[in-house]
């Protein structure tokens, strides 16, 4: 299957999983205090959500780039994607 | 809400999101390798897994914590009540 080639996409993915790396480093650092059970599992969730919206962004950045590449880069054309990208990105964003 | 406070419970999970957190680094090299969508989304849902299931150990850990201080930490009591807690931690792996 295809890579991830557009290098804004990638920085984008980046930046969130370097977040969430930043997050995780943040809950063994509760854990470690001693902060209540409860705190702890609040920040598990939000690292949760926030790799689960990740995947979502790099389902939909790899459907952007297959359209681009098969559709040509016709400014119109991506115009009148756009809207679609992001009603499937909020789709995907309700299942998982 | 309580807090974890058995040391072996807390070296569990301090280990199992260290592990999460080198996944999550391995992810952001592949990105920046090029790999293919679908092998990241694999590492991806891997980390996914690995934080629902410390998740569910912190719950368990904490009930057994709170049943430990709640009935004594009788041996014979809990004996009987190990097997159920493992039942505890397989179900609540199922639904996450």
């Amino acid at each position: 299957m295809a890579v991830l080639t557009d290098e804004k996409s990638r920085t984008d993915l980046l930046n969130r999983l370097k977040r969430a790396e930043g997050q995780l480093r943040g809950i063994q650092r509760m854990i470690e205090e001693g902060q209540p059970c409860l705190d702890i599992a609040s920040q598990m969730a939000a690292v949760r959500k926030a790799l689960d919206s990740t995947y979502v962004r790099m389902t939909v950045c790899f459907m952007e780039q297959e359209l681009g590449a098969r559709l040509g880069a016709d400014a119109a054309v991506q115009a009148q994607l756009a809207p679609m990208l992001d009603d499937v990105q909020t789709l995907l964003g309700k299942v998982r």
